[in-house]
């Protein structure tokens, strides 16, 4: 039984997020294994770098799975995509690769990165439609620049965290924040060994407050320090958020 | 009456075009002319710098209209794209600006610039989903930089033009074409004074047979000195391609 590893790109718009649940929304697990099944009519499970929300794009998930069938890979990648693409998903495999039976999407994976997405203009951009945080007022990229590295590093991001987050430590060391502008965009990437629930929604919900003149980099420090989700500001919208890519 | 200048950005997959037609689908032109009448209860018409096709999207379409109302110009923006929004259009005013009554959106344009976006990899895009050309196989970029030379300055562009082409001159100076790959994206950008009917897309067909090798450059260039549409290859599908900006 061979494993395949995928690269999987989606639009997350229209799914209830990665994982299955009881929800009016498919997700895109569900939809990659009924893709699976149509193909194979084999029953698996896959697994996930990251579990992305609803609502929530990636450019690079990671899955993985073992199939009874050898194929090589470029035939099923263009396998799976076909039925996707029949079935209407908003999701494409980019690449397929074999790997040993000891890698795991999820356990295997040493560095995770985000992408978030702000539009930051008067209007509203129909082309960024669920692709993007829209933001009116300007925001002071280089205050929300400087206050970001209060975040770098080892700290405790119980402030940062859903309060339904099932992580059993709170304890993560954040490689980097970069934040940059190309016209009306502004892009915060992050990377990290992996990431708690809303962590990066938190982290850019605080970062906008930033930007706005509303909150210190002072401050910023103060919430972290609290290890207090009540003290941080509200979460920012799935729709700007990307999953780029995972190390291994 | 005040003249107003309108910067549009549209998605326009489910658009007929720019211009009224007796279409199933809705046109740029005729969502904005009613979202005005919404507003201040006046039939106008509204004229563009570039009449773009169905599926053809635009970052910096430009049009004027005459207005009896007179209306600080951020206001305006706003309360048109309030009604854009609350008729769900995929189109949006992105700055508003009083001109003077020899403005003419597309009489006084004295550039416009175009750029191609073409998906270079063996999967689709969900995140690019009507918005690139997919190609799934390889294509050789130098070869397309080094051909589209041809192409560049004053010539007769007839090959280029639609059948349906109504401009009387088919004398176009090309001020440039810059092909450059971003990651799996080809990126093509053209600018001239103006445009024939369908003239970026025939371009952007006849590169591609140039990237995939099955073209010259000497073969474009007879095709372009022949003045025969029958000669040169098929136009490109319009989802890939963007209005960007114009010059006046």
């Amino acid at each position: 039984m061979p494993r395949y590893k995928l690269l999987v790109e989606y639009e997350g718009t229209n799914y209830c997020g990665w994982q299955r649940q009881s929800a009016i929304k498919p997700s895109i697990q569900q939809s990659i294994e009924e893709a699976i099944f149509n193909l194979t009519a084999q029953e698996v499970t896959i697994a996930a770098a990251g579990r992305t929300d609803a609502g929530v794009h990636a450019l690079g998930q990671v899955a993985h799975c073992e199939l009874d069938i050898d194929w090589p890979c470029d035939k099923l990648r263009q396998a799976v995509n076909a039925h996707l693409k029949f079935a209407k998903h908003n999701i494409r495999v980019i690449a397929v690769e074999k790997v040993g039976s000891e890698f795991h999407a999820r356990f295997s994976a040493i560095k995770r990165y985000y992408r978030y997405l702000i539009l930051n203009r008067p209007s509203e951009s129909p082309l960024l439609n669920n692709k993007a945080w829209h933001i009116f007022k300007p925001l002071n990229i280089q205050l929300m620049q400087e206050a970001s590295e209060v975040l770098i590093g080892k700290h405790d991001f119980t402030s940062f965290r859903a309060k339904q987050c099932q992580a059993k430590n709170p304890i993560i060391t954040l490689d980097y924040i970069k934040i940059c502008k190309q016209d009306d965009l502004i892009l915060i990437e992050v990377a990290a060994r992996s990431f708690l629930h809303h962590m990066v929604r938190n982290i850019v919900g605080s970062l906008k407050k930033i930007g706005e003149g509303k909150l210190s980099k002072n401050e910023l420090k103060e919430i972290l320090e609290s290890c207090d989700r009540n003290l941080a500001p509200a979460t920012a919208p799935a729709q700007g958020l990307y999953f780029l890519k995972v190390d291994y």
